[in-house]
């Protein structure tokens, strides 16, 4: 029994991609009567991902336009049902009854909710909710693993994509991970990482569908062909630019580098150049990443290839391109080689640790119950936990940005919905759970204060057209400009502020001690 | 422009989930005209997941049934023609000439390849060819971005869900892990879990396709909802004992585990028996889990519930499993609680640790071509590396695991297949890369040489039955309870021989030495 056909695909990817308690929580909810009670969850992330020897300081938003495609498509159909309808308890009965199926049918969706987001390509903070959601229990409830799957993972892969970018001081950076992705992740990583920070993916299919031209050229492998058939190293590089004369990249590393495929891949380029092409350049997989592209940079500059391009590839993250970049530095000048004509010459080819999110495999976006309306009246949910830091924020809150004379992003302020920031003429910011720890700061100093959240889905309405990816990277490259250099450090960047209100927080107290007092 | 809908999924779900280097090298073999010729290549893996304190002795394999239900089901239809017409080189010409587009239309499919491969569920080492795949080089080229993405992702799973199914001695194992997990990779993922040693999920669309009930109670929400409309953490739970009588199981950390969770379960526990039913029991999911299991067992024991079960959750994996096993036994004497018993009621909840296999996010699975047909001879290929374990294996080769007399698996041995390995009164082991490193042992030393490919494919016919899981899952317990205990130890494992034959080694040794002279 295969997924990948028909309707058994469609059942797993459907309404029914969720965790089994949101369903029997849901019937719960309809036998008290207050499944369509409004209810209000926040969608948020605690930390930022941690590498292990290095930690993000910000992260960039993705994922919430494929997040909105599925809730508009998915309902629960007969197919769904008769699989709820099926299921036995222990008692042998069923555990889902049939009035329970009934409201699934008609209710069991999307078409109550209004969703509030912060959109994709924007730098993201901890603890700031990135997304609302609020409309009937039930539906709200039934939302939970869906969403948190599709945002969780594009914005972990869009986070780890403009740390390399980064480290790659503009280089092209080109998303090869397709064949150790995590199974069908690849596309919707190779769809976060252009929102990121690469500029190209080499996955052909996803690459069409967003509208990119899928980017590769050749492998081992096709040397390989030419050597067991009794040619040579030359002989692959030949048919390759024959077929490719204006698209010619050659990769070098099959037999030995310096002295077979560099000066083949030369050869051939000086073959082209006569009959009027231009080389786009060598790919280098193996060895010593470093002091190969000096070398081979030389190489090429007294062949009479100044502009041909290096691609780099091999196990590459934004550590290992600040170490590469760094060696160059030091190691270009023994050979009389202009380090700075190497680095802007290097392209970067990163599969596995870039589709991964190599060193934290997963964000840790959480959706939590924040306020449930009862008699027209909204209450406050809290979860009181062991941690301080893990104590939710309730209620309806807003966020927004708050930028310096410079221009700079200084802190993300959450503040209840009916606050208004913009008032006052100073601002108190509270650290999210330490009482001691707040300061005041006066608005005349402050240039921007933006909201960050845009209402997307009105009622079950998306009223919210999405920006194109190229869109979205011109904002992620926009706010990330407008960090402060040490928080967008690779490695121990400085802590970003993200404060509440002074009326969050004395809410935030106020239930505080009530639930403690009910315990 | 979201993925999700129709047409667009199917295209970067179908043939066109490929690096685009597999259609450039395509184009190219046509041109050259040995697109037809046959050629082999090898699938498989160079290292066992390393999780960075700890890694793998074995690897499970999986994924391969839905890898036969891809290959049958893709094909280049004109939506994917249309798109690489339109791609254009630097030369604003075709990248793809219109010969070539109708070859792909005609053969550009699966139909000519013959597929050997381990079947799932068996217990798999490095460098043993796990799949091989024979016929048209074109078509076999094109395979591998799909093979290594369907296969690595399954295998890295269910090697996981093995670790951490024997670190919980037995105990039910579930999967929790859908909104952590890498996107949609939360399905292969369940799946995969399923195969290696999770009992159930907690993913109810996959569960349903894979036949297995889904599994799930509720979450901190429900009592959240409970509380903010002014009740009680035991109106929650008296709720949910009134929808569930047979199938209670509560989550008792929402407030405070030992003086209100543990407490309130009991009461509802005692009144759900006066009417007849019996709890399931009870879920941890924060704080001291090994500590709060001891105290909550006797809790439950005290009040007259000794078969209800402990479910614990939160970042478990199988070293934070080893440990609270091994706290259990440490800490319930001083409590006058018997450790097993309290170990024997465990279940285990596990979720990102799982989907994602935390530590090494991705396994460095390998297609690498072999062997070559020319003019009906077929020509070993290799590629030679800096490091001598990267170095192929050239040639056609069959795979065999022998057992010693106690039917313990002692090595797997790589041998060319027109090799009669049983035939012979001693076995010549050769270490893979180190010339000096060999044995030899007397064949009546072992009780069994067993084979461990199937055909599964031959000429694009797919001629095998995938077992079902059930069969999978014992075929893992068998070949896992065959590994010396050394070599399945969750941390430092003994390292298990994977070795060549002589006539292996020799045919390897032969082309290496002509690869070098003509470099």
């Amino acid at each position: 029994m295969g997924l990948i056909n028909g309707k058994q695909k469609s059942i797993a990817e459907g309404i029914l991609f969720t965790d089994q308690y949101q369903l029997t929580m849901a019937q719960l909810y309809y036998r008290q009567g207050i499944h369509e009670q409004d209810a209000l969850f926040d969608h948020f992330f605690r930390s930022y991902p941690n590498y292990g020897e290095h930690q993000a300081g910000y992260a960039i938003n993705a994922g919430l336009e494929w997040l909105l495609d599925w809730i508009q498509d998915v309902r629960f159909h007969e197919e769904e049902l008769s699989l709820l309808r099926a299921m036995k308890g222990r008692d042998g009965k069923q555990i889902f009854a049939d009035d329970f199926l009934d409201w699934l049918k008609e209710n069991g969706h999307f078409g109550g909710l209004t969703i509030h987001a912060i959109p994709e390509g924007r730098v993201i903070h901890p603890n700031v909710p990135i997304t609302t959601i609020q409309g009937p229990l039930a539906q709200a409830q039934l939302l939970e693993t869906y969403l948190l799957n599709a945002l969780n993972y594009q914005t972990l892969i869009a986070t780890k994509a403009a740390r390399i970018h980064q480290a790659g001081r503009g280089g092209l950076l080109l998303e090869f991970g397709a064949r150790r992705a995590q199974g069908s992740a690849a596309l919707a990583g190779a769809r976060a990482a252009l929102i990121g920070g690469a500029d190209f993916t080499s996955n052909a299919g996803i690459s069409h569908v967003l509208g990119y031209p899928p980017k590769g050229t050749h492998a081992h492998s096709m040397v390989q062909v030419f050597m067991a058939m009794g040619g040579s190293e030359i002989d692959a590089f030949r048919a390759y630019a024959d077929v490719y004369p204006d698209d010619c990249l050659l990769l070098v590393d099959t037999l030995d580098t310096l002295n077979s495929g560099i000066p083949n891949a030369i050869i051939v380029f000086e073959e082209l150049r006569k009959k009027g092409h231009e080389p786009i350049g060598i790919r280098l997989d193996s060895g010593d990443l470093a002091h190969l592209s000096v070398l081979g940079s030389k190489m090429l500059d007294d062949a009479g290839f100044p502009d041909a391009s290096i691609v780099l590839s091999n196990n590459l993250d934004e550590l290992v391109l600040l170490q590469i970049i760094t060696q160059i530095q030091e190691e270009a000048p023994a050979y009389g080689v202009d380090a700075d004509h190497v680095i802007n010459r290097l392209t970067y080819g990163v599969g596995t640790r870039l589709i991964t999110s190599d060193g934290d495999a997963a964000l840790d976006g959480v959706y939590k119950l924040v306020a449930v309306c009862q008699n027209d009246e909204w209450r406050p949910a809290m979860k009181i936990s062991e941690s301080p830091e893990k104590v939710l924020n309730p209620g309806h809150k807003r966020a927004y940005r708050i930028y310096d004379e410079r221009g700079r992003a200084t802190v993300d302020l959450i503040a209840l919905a009916d606050e208004n920031v913009r008032e006052s003429e100073t601002l108190t910011l509270h650290h999210p759970s330490r009482a001691s720890m707040y300061r005041q700061i006066q608005t005349d100093g402050i240039s921007t204060i933006e909201g960050l959240h845009v209402k997307v889905v009105d009622s079950g309405e998306i009223i919210y057209e999405s920006p194109s990816i190229e869109e979205m990277r011109e904002t992620r490259q926009r706010d990330i400009g407008q960090l402060d250099p040490g928080v967008r450090r690779i490695v121990n960047p400085h802590i970003y502020h993200v404060s509440l209100s002074q009326k969050l927080w004395d809410l935030k107290q106020d239930i505080l001690k009530k639930m403690r007092s009910r315990g």
